[in-house]
């Protein structure tokens, strides 16, 4: 199995690792930047390519790893590849490749981060393809590298997408606005890591609103009255404090 | 050493079994309900009271794991208690303990749920006392709990409790806002779990400001309407969307 990477950020650099780990071949990295798509070609033992034109049209599968925006561009720059193209876009319709013969979509739910290794078996990969011969041999390659491999259609990714949105960009993001509270008060983040790690672990097995704690849940005015207080200089933080604590306080 | 515990609630619970498992023997537990006293004071070989009249005044410690308005009515029938009085919350004031001679806090940094057991070693125990002698008591206990003791005053202590709620009572609700979504959507909730696992294990050794990823980080406009679009029916999910993603934006 040849496959062809098209793009060298993070979610092309932990899926051409992985697939490197298993012994899937990377044939060719491309990448809109020569220098990245050489860097990572040379640690899974591919080769860079500079122009599209070059990309080799026999290989089995093309893994297309860029910028959603960008996605279609290149598609169009791929027609004449014979084997199955996919995207792995989380919320970039199937459809966006329909020009090609073979193609599909290989989705890894999962955030990445540089410097960041990631255990690639327990993450769910999400396929979709438009025809069983196409799904067959993404889903060969998804399950050499992970036992969480589902078929998802375009629309029920795109709410995962978007769920993984909510649980994980906007809790990074609150992560970060701790800090900054933190920070503000000569305060280590350390100091709330063991917390954070607890809250990501009780979920695991219980569903979130049957663990939720804190002084919303609990309809606790006086505390959250004293909360809002020590967010009067922090005006931002204040109308998030307001919005989430309101909408938990709805909540059974 | 002997511990009085009053409360019977999710965090007098797990004090109390983490210091039975090291050997600080717990003397009498009393609650609002008489019941629940009596169901923890067997789990920890300790005597359920009945009336705060039965506290033994004697006891090297008392500590309070109440509701945070209760404290005050609870330490006005406590002040013959001859040792130390000391409290657990994070949001509550030393001073609400100053008709005692010896007092102090003793506030776990951690989220607690009924039937999750946590790791005490690695929690952040946040002290604090009117004097010396309290203090070192206080640390000689929690010393025996984890290797995570800190020495912290009222003010910082409560925004180490404000930047909690952010970072774990809103984190949760998050979680628990995805899993509507994903239940609206006959998906399940455990297909996002190990991106929640990643996303708590990713700042264990990075400041979540460089981790953040997602659309609005990249500025990816696109993709925020589209998924404004498909939370067209979910006025509460769509207005939570757009405050934190205009927040994520303006970083950096």
């Amino acid at each position: 199995m040849n496959v062809v990477l098209i793009g060298s950020g993070n979610v092309a650099t932990h899926i051409a690792k992985a697939l490197n780990a298993v012994n899937v071949n990377i044939a060719q990295v491309w990448s809109y930047h020569y220098q990245n798509a050489s860097l990572l070609a040379n640690d899974v033992s591919a080769t860079a390519i500079k122009e599209l034109s070059e990309v080799d049209f026999d290989a089995d599968v093309c893994l297309i790893a860029i910028k959603d925006d960008e996605i279609v561009n290149i598609v169009n720059q791929l027609k004449s590849f014979k084997g199955i193209i996919a995207h792995t876009s989380g919320s970039v319709n199937l459809a966006v490749l329909e020009n090609s013969e073979n193609f599909g979509v290989f989705y890894p739910l999962q955030t990445f981060s540089k410097n960041k290794q990631v255990d690639f078996s327990t993450i769910p990969l999400c396929l979709e393809a438009n025809n069983e011969e196409s799904l067959a041999v993404l889903k060969e390659i998804a399950n050499k590298l992970s036992t969480n491999v589902l078929e998802v259609n375009s629309d029920k990714r795109k709410i995962l997408h978007l769920a993984a949105v909510f649980a994980c960009n906007f809790t990074n993001h609150l992560y970060a606005l701790a800090d900054d509270l933190l920070k503000a008060n000569d305060l280590d983040f350390d100091i709330i890591r063991p917390l954070i790690t607890e809250t990501a672990s009780k979920v695991q097995y219980a569903l979130p609103l049957t663990v939720q704690t804190g002084p919303a849940i609990r309809h606790d005015e006086q505390t959250l009255k004293k909360h809002e207080e020590l967010l009067n200089d922090h005006q931002e933080l204040l109308e998030i404090y307001k919005i989430l604590s309101n909408s938990i306080k709805k909540t059974r």
